[in-house]
């Protein structure tokens, strides 16, 4: 049997953001370790560069478009366009994400986010030996999907199963439908742990993320305190004073100083942003 | 004495927009003969492409913040993240270049518009025998603002030298001193006919453009009529019902199917569009 | 039924030589209306720009090892790594490839010569409406060959077929068989006239070149004239006394100003260059 | 007194090799911890990436040629053209060098090396607060030379400082007449250390190498035991039998297991690699 975690050591770095329209930069560049600085060097991945490409995603404030893209195959850090984006676009709702490939192609097709009609999707993991996997996943993408599939790579083939598998309809259980796929068509070929993933979909209205692994030890993902805890713990804050109590940071690794802010997602869970209480529950893949 | 004309066929296309805010690719990729279009191949100019790198500039409808930049080394017409933009960024003052190099490197310093502080300028044309003259025009920029230059280009030379002449304070008057002195610099070194030039520039409030060549056989340039005449042309067209009667677009090249739409701008001139009435007025450059 | 001809004017240009070892830069600069020359502006295509990428795959005169390949999204014509590649390399059997997309992405998994092993492949033309055929003729592959497919192409995928079909120990009947499959999944989809193409492919020691389509209009496609014969006619051309007898060299569009040194290949034919003497033969797409 | 130090932990890394003609992959590729592995993360540099691009050049073994460039801005460890290259290039003397900018754009005339005819530079360091000094050390390049000055760094402008002051004559004194100069500007300006620099040079025959800082803190660099004594102490080893005695190489990091391979160079020294007896000198700047 075939168990090959040598790919772990490759870890994308991602962020998402729902609530009070903010500029991209904000989180992007000023905070403390932020995002475009961890992808110079990282503090709990194993791995010290995210430079193999990156990507934004934002759905504009007052419009029912599908979200816009910016992505390149530029190392983040000193990608100048990236720098007068952040610094213009300000948006409710938005995912970036900076790449270390896992073996495939540095490509703009292979940078996340993906997009299909108003829906986006990014991913840190792997499926392993996932170039000996990749037909079986292929061919079980609805063939009126299949031609929208643009790069190699597999966290994009993972948002095509799980379009085919209900995403549109049911966004947790298509999730779960398609890893207890992709662990089976693992499982057939020998693979011993074959699906390792954060994820993080939305549709521009509401924010799915999902912490999982088939061996059971997933890596980080972080989500904000309730915008009204820290104001309480924090007064002084005038940052924390201009955003809506509905605004929530889901992230792959913790940034800034605020001590309180974080919150683990525990393994193997799914979480929901939302109008109204967010979800915290319970991920598990089901066989179809 | 030296003459060289060969590098005349070498023309970059742009526009210039002021006006109702608009979506960039209402002007960049909707029109007959857009300037995505004319990326491709051009009807007018002598050569057929202009692939190498491109860029656009724009001011936010709201804010009184400098203008934002997207600038890149692809050809425009196959370039995702232009795209994207376009169909996103809204903007009531914008530009945008598609270059065609006459030497200098293929690289995103060298992309128009450039910019300092809340000014913007981009440029078609050419400084003849730039590389023999290079030296003489750069020592002649202020000290301060030579740090400033990011770029190798004849073009954003040009711009930091009329920086220096006094463009923020009396732009036409700081623009044909920078003529008379590269001319003087070129006639000095033998080049017959020194400049080549159509020029945009902008502080964001007023947009101001050039039309002048040595040999007063400049490359073409064209305004748009008044929309209120426009209007009365064609009262049957939505599109005109929608701007503003203050809207003007110049451009290298006319593209769009409304007849009557174009005026050429003459030779040797100059154009400034603004608040109330526009202005129109001889060009004539000026020795130091 | 469908009936797609409007990516016709999308053409790729293509050189393929083998001979005496050259220098690359003396095909592909030197010659009047070169290759590289092609990348800006030609003359028997209905398009006008090859910006889309560029390739070029060599083998080295003394080895027995996979050629090399240098591939880049940049416009051939501006890039400075090809100029210095093509003033330093000298090969006795090589491929050269500027790109028209016809929709893919430009990136360099599709930029063409592919390989595979000792073989390279390269393409002009298109397969229609392969967005609707692409799925039907990736499940076609041998699974075992499926994983080294690493772009989006028609190009790649018909290289993979032929290769499925038995490229390697049958290469004339090999394409043959990938044709008529092409055709076939076409027609049973719709597609009037499923194929268009030239294609040069090698194994190091062979050259092989393919001109059919589907509709009996293929592509322009020219073979140079024996070196024997032209050194009869221009007896003071000192280039061809340099050259050993066997050079050939095949193209998408001549190029030079000697007169009588190109032949068209007929309409659907193949040509093999070889030691000894070379054979040229009709092509008959074959059903499985 | 202003003294800028923040930037010393951006390190560029470099190797030298003048020797048996190599593939070049057999150095860039293949040892632990080589100079592609180190682009993604280093063991004695603060930093820990070096992904602002890269640039291989090489000399031919027969031929008397100006050596060819290969530079891009990918990172170097994701580019194929790289690899591919590194797998097929062979050569007697060349340079590699991976940049992490200390400021100045990422670009390519901005990669290392630099070329000048038969001429070829690197460097790893700082010209402190160049953007101050840029300017008056612009003025000091000899007028014939500066236009081919193509990139915006202190690394090419030390390179045509050198070239002004005598590098084609008395490579020595003339790199020693450079830093003299950007030290006395420096000073001039309130630079309290002007400049960091560990710097090869060569014209295709003999390869200069130099280590200096203004603080007597250089950067690290370091040189290969002759090969002679290698073959004595490791008399097993096959790759030793295979390479000449005249063989060297200088880094600056060292790479590989085997111990006793490298010496460091002193601090403010000069190597000379030739034919016969390499030299080793001490550096001493000189005011003109």
């Amino acid at each position: 049997m075939r168990s090959r975690r040598g790919d772990d050591w490759h870890m994308c770095r991602w962020l998402a953001y729902s609530g009070s329209p903010i500029l991209l930069e904000e989180l992007l560049y000023r905070p403390h370790h932020s995002l475009i600085d961890q992808s110079l060097h990282s503090r709990l991945g194993v791995e010290t560069t995210n430079g193999d490409g990156f990507g934004i995603g934002w759905y504009e404030p007052s419009q029912s478009r599908q979200p816009a893209l910016f992505r390149s195959i530029q190392p983040a850090w000193s990608d100048q366009n990236l720098r007068e984006l952040a610094h213009s676009v300000a948006s409710p709702l938005f995912l970036a994400h900076i790449r270390a490939s896992t073996g495939t192609p540095v490509q703009q097709t292979n940078c996340h986010p993906f997009r299909f009609d108003r829906w986006m999707w990014l991913h840190n993991g792997a499926i392993r030996d996932f170039a000996a996997l990749r037909r079986d996943l292929l061919l079980a993408v609805d063939p009126q999907l299949f031609p929208s599939i643009a790069g190699s790579t597999d966290s994009e083939l993972m948002f095509f199963l799980a379009l085919t598998f209900g995403l549109r309809d049911e966004p947790v259980r298509a999730v779960e439908r398609m890893v207890g796929f992709v662990e089976a068509v693992g499982w057939e070929n020998g693979v011993q742990f074959p699906i390792q993933m954060t994820v993080a979909t939305t549709d521009g209205d509401r924010l799915w993320v999902f912490r999982y692994s088939s061996e059971g030890d997933s890596r980080s993902l972080h989500f904000s305190t309730a915008v009204s805890t820290l104001r309480e713990m924090y007064p002084e804050n005038e940052a924390l004073q201009r955003v809506s109590d509905e605004t929530r940071i889901v992230v792959s690794e913790p940034f800034g100083d605020l001590l309180g802010a974080w919150h683990t997602m525990p393994e193997a869970s799914y979480g929901v942003v939302q109008k109204g209480a967010d979800e915290l529950g319970a991920f598990e893949p089901r066989r179809l």
